[in-house]
């Protein structure tokens, strides 16, 4: 089974490289967008069969290694 | 409209954010995990509002600018 | 001129990334290790000749777009 | 002891985050700018007290962890 895990910064957090990347597809004439959040993904192959129990595991290695809280929010996915 | 684009390192190619976080998730005893993978996500919120359009557009993005098409693959996904 | 920006969390903002390098660290037995913090590294090749205003502008440039002085620290260096 | 590893994709790898910082800081007219390379630093406490042993084992880490071979190059610094 395969888990992702999607870690960004917490809305209120600035984010340099997407401002980056924001003025840079300005620059290439991309105008429509608006804004630009970048962050980590983390995919995960797991011997786990449960979808439930993959979820709940891959949110504790989020929890004890994976996010800083404090900064950042994450999701969990469950790919397949 | 949200748009996502996920980036990762082709199959083939070593990565080695992903064996480090393997070997640190065994460490802490999350046995279940077998391979871990670490990429990109870049959120891109767009003024467009045709889903096939934004998708297609973050696609060009990608191409242009946001990935190297050698090493890395990329997947879009309209979020809202 | 080359010249380098060095981009880190701020030491108080914990690191998961580096807290994993440290624990795969000491399961390959690299027992030496006691903390780890990543960050990112920007090489700039700029026209500009003066050492000083190299590093000045690159100032700048961490200040304005590349880093986030909420969480982050940055140092300049001139390479060439 | 803090040793530094700086890993950086390799000359002739294109470097699609370098490429949308460039473009960025040409938008806010930092035209001096000619090229930009992103990578990544590692800063390892260590309790080793030979710079000659701490840089050995640094490059020890990166070969089998830390840095991909392939498409990338470290270098290793001693900072105190």
């Amino acid at each position: 089974m395969k888990v992702r895990l999607i870690i960004m910064l917490k809305q209120g957090v600035l984010d340099p490289q997407g401002k980056a990347i924001n003025h840079a597809l300005h620059n290439l004439s991309f105008e429509e967008v608006q804004d630009v959040r970048v962050g980590r993904v983390i995919d995960l192959e797991v011997t786990e069969t449960s979808s439930e129990k993959a979820k709940a595991r891959a949110t504790e290695m989020a929890q004890q290694l994976l996010a800083n809280g404090v900064i950042e929010d994450f999701q969990v996915e469950v790919l397949t």
